[in-house]
């Protein structure tokens, strides 16, 4: 379990490291939902989403010694890059263990910040072997993408700067994958404001393992939304998580895209799609919206092709 | 001719009303350009652009009873939008005079803002002619899109900002149509910054005037750049940017397409052509950048069709 004093020391860890990312409101979006919506803008985070603010936390609470080793993480996505960037930036060395047929934008982006890039084979090797089997031949330290206290105090700063702006919140919204980002929001916000996750409809691991009342595995999701293609929730997310969320709602591939037109159109803002689900459960009606309504727009990483790609399938 | 006095009393009228928008920075254009560059977001601007600086300036010196009869405007785009908007704020009412062809999303979005539209047949019909007559017949007064000392005080409240969030500049870049927004800036960053104004190769009648020594009229210029599709600069702009500006540089659609893209995928702010200029420039080697250089990138107002069209282009 965290607390807001980890949340609180993580946000003085990431104090002139990590960008302070806007609050963006619309008044077209506050009408159509009727309620006072604030969008914490994470595509403007470094490395283009929260993952950053977890993999930094993470790294400069390691010890010397575990820098100099190095550590290494596995994600075709956005905490990859997050954990190369976060570990130049403490002068440590990254590998992140990415699967050989991952975009090649993805795969240059994470050598761009300085990370040794080891590929795999996703239908034949098991990712999370290789990287065990790397840390301990190197002595690497894995940094997880969202099952460790400091990873998830780290991405509840992204709520700690909202709630700052916003005075109160009445509800808060982030999407769900491994649960990271809402259990350390949660943190921050509950249980002054009700916390509702949203995941996509073909991915919805959170919501029946907060309705079992234990961890559900289901099989990968076939979804638009490649940052929340997760099987299971995380052991210590979903003990936070079960305790703090009032409940997760789900959004379709069209709700996504409907949402990340909004957003480019109304607010001017590149969101990819699995950024856009919180806005996504707001414009389709998903979740009853009053008062002041906290939203984290959770990342941007998305190319102008793939966007272009996907309003032309809706 | 405007100074720094008539800016800062812009902001201080502005100050609550218009959003003072995030500067933005990448370290991937500050590699790009051998600079730190600073972005202006101005797509994040109350209607999309930085016209609504000048008009809520200008609407704001009006005296009560010139506000009770209204105001008037011709504009197919963001200025239209702008004096709509300004007009509602101050309990005036805006008739907006626009091609009968223009845009149904930019009809509709200036509607939207309460104003009357009018519209004309642009082939056959003279928007200054009907926008005079509406003027006379119905007692409004005209807010200019640039040749108005109240609007280009107002735009210049952009630079202000940017100046204060910089500490200082070397080096200030705009997109130059009617000359209003590089004048209202330049009155704030020059002398101590060089002023280098940006223009479509098709379009560059500020170009040739200041070579000229006098205002030169060009054919309507054919370029993606909707917001910069001027034949002539202003008269009272012209007398600001011959004295204060150090040059204009010129761009190609392909140009203002890369800066979109680059901005979309590293920045993930969308922005219309025109509004791409400045980052056009830099990218394109148009202008030689050292230092701290401050861009205003001046609105966000393309479609996310039209945005997927101009990536098919090139």
């Amino acid at each position: 379990m965290i607390g807001l004093d980890d949340v609180k020391a993580a946000a003085r860890r990431l104090h002139g490291v990590a960008h302070r990312t806007p609050v963006l409101s619309s008044s077209t979006l506050d009408e159509r939902v009727g309620a006072r919506v604030l969008l914490k803008a994470e595509p403007f985070q470094r490395t283009g989403s929260f993952k950053f603010r977890g993999a930094y936390n993470k790294i400069s609470s390691l010890s010397d010694e575990e820098r100099a080793r190095g550590v290494v993480a596995f994600s075709s996505g956005n905490h990859g890059q997050a954990v190369a960037l976060a570990a130049r930036l403490h002068g440590s060395s990254a590998t992140i263990v990415m699967p050989a047929d991952a975009p090649a934008l993805k795969l240059d982006a994470t050598r761009g910040y300085g990370a040794e890039v080891v590929t795999y084979d996703r239908y034949t090797e098991d990712r999370e072997a290789i990287g065990d089997r790397l840390a301990e031949e190197r002595g690497l330290t894995v940094v997880r993408p969202f099952d460790d206290p400091l990873v998830m105090a780290g991405q509840g700063t992204a709520a700690l700067e909202l709630l700052e702006e916003a005075g109160g919140l009445d509800l808060f919204l982030a999407p769900v994958s491994g649960g990271g980002l809402i259990a350390g929001c949660a943190t921050v916000v509950a249980p002054g404001a009700r916390v509702v996750g949203v995941e996509p409809e073909a991915g919805e691991d959170t919501r029946r393992s907060l309705e079992a009342g234990e961890r559900v595995e289901i099989p990968v999701p076939e979804t638009i939304a490649d940052a929340l293609q997760i099987t299971k929730p995380g052991e210590l997310t979903f003990a936070v998580n079960s305790r703090l969320l009032d409940s997760v709602v789900t959004v379709s591939d069209v709700d996504l895209i409907e949402a990340m037109r909004f957003l480019f159109e109304r607010l001017k803002l590149v969101v990819e799609p699995g950024g856009a689900a919180g806005v996504a459960a707001l414009l389709a009606g998903k979740v009853e919206a009053a008062g002041t309504v906290g939203v984290v727009v959770s990342g941007g990483n998305v190319g102008a092709a793939r966007f272009a790609e996907l309003l032309r399938i809706h």
